[in-house]
């Protein structure tokens, strides 16, 4: 049987065994009521697993659900995450301020004492408001629900400077029975994650031990959130997690092949689709490009030559333009320094040949140049040195980036 | 005795033993009366050291200028520059356009046959002009002069989307002579050179054998034109190249202690003042920021977070909009992943702290946001692990950059 994704889904909600509820705090203390604190928990503990940002500079947060994970990750009670404030760089008494944000959590919850990953996102380097976290938790403790309309506003009230929610579901039929796969996600600026992303929550209904868990958040982060880039500058913060709640009366660990395989496809999926939001919802984006490296002589060196063209300054300048600059392509590949040959070199946008073996082919240009006036578009570099393999989802850089970045 | 450091001098012209001339052969197709061709001439073969990019999509130029100094650094009569065009992937008639361009160079200095060291810039990815090239080479070489008229303008004809031409000139006393170094640079975008920068010539009437003269360059280069970043784009182009005259009638090689060191000093100032002009003229930059990493475990590690710190697009951004965010700065210094300790992390904006030991002082803000506002400042990073140190010249990021660079 296919599997059935449903985008824009309501997220968390759709999977079986969690509540899911969303409250305003005024964390960002404007005055506003605008969501910024979410909780999803699970009728019972459960499974997870989480992958993290490799920053040197962690945020309390991903620190102490590192923790909590290699403590016992197959006994979690839930997810508590807040935006606009990250509780990064904010010392000892950060790391105070995210216990007490998952007691908090857990006493909102009604499971006082139970095990609460934490996320926070948002300004670094100021404490955290915990009376406002306090009164955005009570209220969404309040609200918890299996409702779509909670799971939508869980899903707003993890963003930040993202101009849309971002959510997927993934169903498929086994035995008779159907297995959930849903998530939401948050992006939009600092996004180069390595090894996670900003914020994502995945949940299934499905049962497993962490350890199966973990393997498969491993791979599809691999190909999803590791593969994306708006600005070249990672967080602190990074964070995705998995749940699995047990509630679809399917396991995992012991399954059949066919099952875990049809698992993994719809988490790579799901995984794929939130890190396409992220990009695609980058700030203040005009255009998604995808960078496709193929024939360098490890994944390795594709990937350094992706990461190098997709964050060239440069590049992304022309692809904002619509300047089909392939100079400015070849520079970047270049200076990712894995040893291509030039005199070997094939660039191409989208099916459009622009430089084959190194010479370049203007015959072509205005087809080429139709290609990047495009929203979505692929530049395509073939090293013709070997098999490696890298795709990088990213974005062109707009006058509008820089202004809106230039303060918080 | 001091050496005497003169900004904004006539450059190579200074040097006794060369004479400079330019010309212009509209190698840009605008009809413009633009300088765009240079030769600087020995009166007789010199010895010459260069150090080039480590792209490895190296333009012709500098693959023929590494060949003719692999062959015999110690005879080099000159070198011949253009701008309007890089000659970079332009596969093999590229190299034989270099080949004719050197030839050319020699004819019209009046020594055919002699070495010429050869550099382009400018537009990446198409043929050069070669009868445009050589109409700008006979009118240089018919000014060939030993004036300041003519040093300015070879300095004017190497720019690129430089502002202001780059040059000056250091000159010491040794035992009842003046030795002379000089130099002249171009910049202005696609700067973050490894191991040299777009392009520099400098020029001393010392005489040398090639490989002291290396020694010299790499030192001098090591920590200047390797120092800064304009965009975080390694070109395809960097060259600098030293010539040595002898003209002043005192040799490097054999002198004493004393002349070795002085020519050193003289030589890391010129090229200093060079990259550092570089910086300032920077594409569309408001602000040349000295981004100093110190307590690094190594000067690898402090390199790593120095380049983060100065190529972050949030950081550039925020210095840009003279906001004294110095969570972007932790983040960036984090994802170099040079394992820094953040609860021993100090930062400060010029001479005030803004974190100490990972604890942030709200207090000094007023006083920072102050040294954001100036149009030069530093950022002192200290990681508090050992004795590792280095400095980055960098630049914020307008909104200018980005419409400038979004066509060519």
């Amino acid at each position: 049987m296919a599997i059935e994704l449903t985008d824009n889904s309501p997220g968390l909600s759709d999977v079986p065994g969690l509540r899911v509820g969303a409250g305003s705090g005024d964390i960002r203390r404007k005055g506003q009521d605008r969501l910024d604190t979410a909780l999803v928990v699970a009728d019972r503990p459960c499974a997870a697993a989480g992958v993290f940002t490799t920053n040197d500079v962690r945020a309390a947060p991903v620190r102490f659900s590192q923790a909590v994970l290699a403590a016992g990750a197959s006994a979690i009670r839930g997810i508590v995450a807040n935006s606009g404030n990250a509780n990064a760089c904010t010392g000892e008494q950060g790391l105070r301020d995210t216990e007490a944000m998952a007691r908090l959590a857990a006493e909102a919850s009604g499971c006082p004492g139970g095990a609460f990953l934490v996320c926070s996102t948002g300004r670094i380097g100021e404490p955290l408001p915990l009376d406002r976290v306090a009164k955005g938790l009570a209220e969404a403790g309040a609200r918890l629900a299996a409702t779509p309309q909670e799971g939508e506003r869980a899903a707003w009230a993890i963003l930040t400077s993202d101009t849309r929610p971002k959510s997927v579901t993934a169903r498929f039929a086994w035995e008779g029975r159907t297995v959930t796969v849903a998530g939401i996600a948050k992006g939009a600026g600092m996004i180069e994650p390595n090894m996670a992303t900003m914020l994502a929550f995945v949940a299934t209904d499905l049962a497993a031990s962490p350890g199966v868990l973990r393997a498969a958040l491993l791979a599809a982060n691999a190909q999803s959130f590791n593969c994306v880039s708006v600005d070249g500058d990672m967080s602190t913060n990074d964070t995705v997690l998995l749940l699995a709640t047990g509630a679809s009366g399917l396991a995992l660990d012991g399954a059949p092949a066919g099952l875990a395989a049809r698992f993994q496809e719809a988490l790579d999926r799901v995984c794929f689709a939130l890190a396409e939001k992220i990009v695609g919802d980058g700030e203040k984006i005009t255009k998604v490009v995808s960078v496709e490296v193929a024939g360098a002589r490890t994944r390795a060196d594709a990937e350094a030559v992706a990461r190098a063209v997709g964050n060239s300054l440069l590049v992304k300048s022309a692809w904002y333009g619509e300047d089909p600059n392939w100079g400015r392509l070849a520079d970047a590949a270049g200076y990712a320094r894995t040893g291509l040959d030039e005199a070997r070199l094939d660039i191409a946008y989208d099916d459009v040949p622009a430089v084959v073996q190194g010479r370049p082919l203007p015959e072509n240009k205005p087809r080429w140049k139709e290609v990047v006036t495009r929203r979505r578009f692929a530049v395509r570099l073939n090293l013709n040195l070997g098999q490696g393999a890298f795709r990088l989802l990213t974005t062109d850089l707009s006058e509008a980036y820089v202004n809106f970045n230039k303060s918080e």
